[in-house]
């Protein structure tokens, strides 16, 4: 599990005094990009210098109540599953311990010269395990 | 069936050189606004007039291959159920004539004062039933 | 002189309910990037192939008055000054007539490979001279 | 001086490979909520309950180099005038030690019912002055 909070900032916030959820999404990617760091993987490196892009192919999120400006946003990331290119996380966002949104996100690690799915390097496939939780009702993901 | 169309900007894409997701979403957002305006209810008076508030509440977002800076993105909105308080869309964002990115969508007509869900107000419901398609297959919303 | 409209959304809004300022930049270098497209070098060849950018490396920009979630924003795009690698824009985005706000951008073509600046190539330069306006007052740009 | 830090993330660059300068601008609007925050004028209450907004009416910014995906932005604020309704406030923006841009912002004190300039309340234009950095070189801000 790999936590990180972020306040929700004015610039984040709508018309209607709520979070924009757009802003939400774009905050998920930065979340995930702290995973990636977190597990020695940043992509400051995968990028540029190994060529490895992970797309987004699925984003499932529901939202259960709004946020409002000034709220602290508790971010909490689970990796449900890790398959040959894929990557499966579930997010849970919370403000206060209730929870405000959730997501299951799948991402894919592509060649940036082909934008093809390719095999997690073993390195990082190594630390993604580590991460890897199972829920005994369901197993892992194949 | 609601068509509009989109270019794909410098500013909306990432330094793998595709566009960045959660610009997609922005879009989306955009795309949801100028359907309300073509069904007579725009934002602008729903909003700060009438003080409904018209939330996502669910997105389930598949994206299928990448889109590339300068592309033209076509978005297709339909209206696949009308509840009480719901509005469900179906959006396929495709370049051309290729699918990209679809989304399941809901929102929720919203009191900005309570942020409760409120039953949509009469000449809102009549106009989003003008745009239901219903799918043989599965029947209207419930 | 290059004109374009932009509405502005309710993604674009703070809580304040008027434009977020950092949108209204977001859209500038949109028409910016239109400006580019219109004479000719646009940002899909210049970058990826001719791995040229256009940074900006100055911007002063005046907000006279707020704009409100639905106004249509008028943009003009005026090319003040033409150098060896510089590029100066006077923008005014107006809603109704009414100016609320204006900018001066200078921009300077830079290799994509070392971030220097180069000359602007001949078939850019050409065109970007036929823009270019002479105000009595002040001469050109030297 | 009020002074803070933020990472360049991934979705804040743009395909050249460095910082989306508006994403500069949205992040410099989080650091002037910071320092709002700091000096006891959160814009959670200003804004909401006091009906205060603090708009810019002037930015002028100079993008010296560019800044790339996984740099540390050091943000320096410094106060350098506080007129009746404005707040002066003077940015550097470094990497490392060395200015990658720098900016002057002007805001004002506004009434969010009429828009329209008031003057600072005298417990923020207190604290406001004790932040004020006075230039011997050319005096407070008239």
């Amino acid at each position: 599990m790999f936590e990180t909070s972020r306040p929700l900032r004015f610039g984040q916030c709508d018309p209607a005094g709520i979070a924009y959820f757009p802003s939400y999404i774009d905050m998920l990617v930065g979340v995930t990009e702290d995973f990636f760091a977190h597990i020695g993987a940043p992509w400051t490196v995968l990028i540029p210098e190994r060529r490895i892009g992970v797309p987004t192919v699925r984003l499932d999120a529901t939202f259960v109540k709004p946020a409002f400006h000034g709220d602290r946003l508790d971010f909490t990331l689970r990796v449900t599953g890790v398959g040959r290119s894929s990557l499966d996380f579930a997010h849970r966002v919370s403000v206060g311990g209730d929870t405000v949104w959730t997501a299951c996100q799948r991402l894919v690690a592509t060649s940036l010269e082909t934008h093809r799915p390719i095999a997690w390097p073993d390195d990082i496939r190594t630390n993604l395990y580590h991460h890897l939780e199972i829920n005994d009702a369901q197993g892992p993901a194949t």
